[in-house]
C-alpha cells in the first residue's frame, strides 16, 4: 500500500485537482478552479466565510468512522456556519495535514468524502493544501452567498421571539455514546441496533437549505448547534443581552434515542440539551414567522435574564469545548 | 503562566475577536466581522481564495522564530497566493491548532503577528477557529479582489515572453542555513552578522502589491516562489506546455548571500535557484511590458521544451516539497 510520503505532495495535489475538476463542469461561478495558486469565484454580492478544523483523535477517529464520512463531516461542520448566517454554500477550500506514512487511499477517500458532500450541498471544492503533520488535521473554509438576504447574526434575538430548531438534537452525542460504550466493553451489537444514531455521529445530515429559508422567513438570530443546545443559547443570550429559555420536553429527539438512553441508563434529555455536533440550525423568530418543519422549543424573554432550561439556571448542562477535559 | 487548556476555547476566541475588532474600525467592506458563526465580506466582483497550512517542527520552529514572526509569515505565505493571481488581499480567516499546554501568551502573540501582518497587507482578519492539536498548526485562508483585472494563471505563458521576478531569491534558504549551521555547531555570532538573511527566513517581506501591478502591466502567467525557482518554472512549463529557461546569473540575490555562501562553503546560486519560501512573484510578460523594479531572469521558448537553467536540464535543482525527506 502506497503512502503519501512515497507519492509526494505534488502528485497528491494533482489527484485532488482531478477529483475536484471532473465534477465542476457546470459550475458557472467558478472562474478559476483547483490547481492554480488560488481559485477565483464569481460573486454577485457579499461573501460569507467561515473556517473549521477537525483533528484526528480529538474530533474524529479512523476506527470509528470511514474516511469518506470523516471528510464529509468536516464539510458539513464548516458549511453549517454559512447556513447559520442565512447563506448558501458556493465553494470551499480544504487543507489536509497528515503523517507521511498515511496510506494514499485513506487521503483520497477523505478527499472524496469532502468533494461529494460539497456537491451535495450545492458547492464546489475550489482548491486546497496538503502538508505533513503528526496526525490527520482537516481544515475546511467555506464560502457562501446571501443572495438578497441580510445576514442573520447571533445577537439579533428580540424579547417576545420564539426559539426554534430545524431538526432533532442529541443524535450525534448518542451515536458517540454507542461507540464509546462498545470500546468500554458493551455488546458490539449495540452499534447495529442503533445504527441510525451512530450514523448521526459519523455524518450529521442537517438540512442546511433551512438557513436561507429561515433568513427569508425573517429569523432575528441564528446559529448552528455545534457545541450543544445549552452552549448555543448561552451564546445567544450573551450576544443579545436577553433571556433565552428552552422547554426541555419540546426539544425534538431522534428515533431510537430514548430506547438507547434506557439501555445505557442515562437521561435522553441531557443528550438533547448538551450534545454537540448535530449541526441543526437554531433560530429566533417573531411568533408567526416560524418556517414549516421547524420546532418551537423555547422563547426569548427580557433583558438580563440569561440562558435557562425550564426556567432554571443551566447549571452543568454546558456542552463541548475543544479544550475541555471531557 | 496560563495555558490555553486552562483558559478554554471560548475565552481565547473572545480575546482573538477583540484583537481583530479593535483594528477594523474603518473597514467598510467587512459587513460582519469576527465573532459570529461566519464573517460577511462585501465583494464587488470575483473573489480570489487560497488556503495554506504551516505545522510546527515542519514549517517553523519556536526556537528559531518569535511567535509574532511565525504568525505573520503564515499570513504572507497565504496572501502571496492571492497576489500571484493579480489580486489584492481583502480579508482572511485563521485556524489555530495547539496543545492544551501551550501558553496563552504564545497563542496571543501568534494571533497578534497574524492580525498585524494582515493589516500591513491591506486586509482584515475576519474570523477563525481554535482547536486542540498535538502540535501548533496554523491554517490561513486568504480572500482577495481582482478589481477589474483578469486573473493571471500559471498556464498563460507565451513563446517569446520574458520571465521576471519581483525581488531577490534565496534569502529565506540562506537564513535557514544560518540557523541550521548554528544548531550543528557553527558560531552563534553568524546569526548576528547575517541577521538580514535570518530575517528573510523568519518573515519574508515580498512586495505583494506587485501582483496587481504585474496583472495591470499585462503579465501572461504568474506564481509566487514558495517552493524554489526551479520548482516554479517546472510548474509553469508544465502548465503552458512551453520551454522556460532561467539565466542563473541574472537571478537577483539579496545582500550578504554570497558572503555567507563563501563562509559556509556552498554555492550561492543554488540557494537562488532552489531555495523556497521567499514568496517573491514570478511572472512572464511580453518583452516590453515588464514593470519597474522587476528583474528579467529568463525567457519562455517553444512548445515541449520544458524547464531549463542556462539551457541545461534542471537535474537535481528541484526545491522543497512538504513530504520530501530533506
Amino acid at each position: 500500500m502506497q503512502t503519501v510520503g512515497e507519492v509526494g505532495e505534488r502528485a497528491m495535489i494533482a489527484l485532488f485537482t482531478a477529483a475536484a475538476a471532473e465534477r465542476s463542469d457546470n459550475a458557472d461561478d467558478v472562474v478559476i478552479g483547483s490547481g492554480d495558486d488560488a481559485a477565483v469565484l464569481a460573486a454577485g454580492g457579499p461573501v460569507v466565510v467561515s473556517t473549521d478544523t477537525a483533528v484526528a483523535g480529538r474530533h474524529f477517529r479512523f476506527d470509528w468512522s470511514a474516511p469518506e464520512q470523516i471528510g464529509a463531516r468536516a464539510v458539513v461542520q464548516s458549511a453549517a456556519d454559512i447556513a447559520a448566517m442565512g447563506g448558501a454554500l458556493t465553494g470551499l477550500v480544504v487543507s489536509i495535514g497528515c503523517p507521511p506514512a498515511t496510506p494514499v487511499d485513506r487521503v483520497l477517500a477523505l478527499n472524496e468524502g469532502m468533494v461529494r458532500q460539497t456537491h451535495r450541498l450545492g458547492g464546489r471544492v475550489l482548491g486546497g493544501d496538503l502538508v505533513s503533520a503528526p496526525v490527520v488535521v482537516l481544515t475546511v473554509t467555506s464560502l457562501g452567498s446571501l443572495a438578497d438576504l441580510a445576514p442573520v447574526t447571533l445577537s439579533g434575538a428580540r424579547a417576545g421571539d420564539v426559539l426554534a430548531v430545524s431538526g432533532p438534537l442529541g443524535g450525534a452525542a448518542a451515536g458517540l455514546a454507542v461507540l464509546s460504550a462498545i470500546e468500554h466493553g458493551a455488546d458490539p451489537g449495540l452499534a447495529h441496533r442503533f445504527s441510525a444514531l451512530v450514523d448521526r455521529y459519523r455524518l450529521p445530515q442537517p438540512d442546511l437549505t433551512q438557513g436561507p429559508i429561515a433568513a427569508r422567513a425573517g429569523a432575528h438570530a441564528m446559529t448552528d448547534v455545534s457545541d450543544g443546545l445549552v452552549e448555543e443559547i448561552t451564546t445567544m443570550a450573551g450576544a443579545s443581552g436577553l433571556a433565552v429559555d428552552v422547554d426541555s420536553a419540546a426539544v425534538p429527539r431522534p428515533d431510537g434515542l430514548d430506547a438507547l438512553a434506557a439501555e445505557l441508563g442515562v437521561d435522553p434529555v441531557r443528550w438533547a440539551l448538551s450534545g454537540g455536533e448535530d449541526h441543526e440550525l437554531l433560530a429566533t423568530f417573531a411568533p408567526g414567522d416560524v418556517p414549516p418543519g421547524w420546532t418551537v422549543i423555547g422563547a426569548v424573554g427580557d433583558a438580563g435574564g440569561g440562558p435557562t432550561v425550564d426556567a432554571q439556571p443551566v447549571g452543568d448542562l454546558h456542552g463541548w469545548q475543544s479544550f475541555s477535559e471531557t
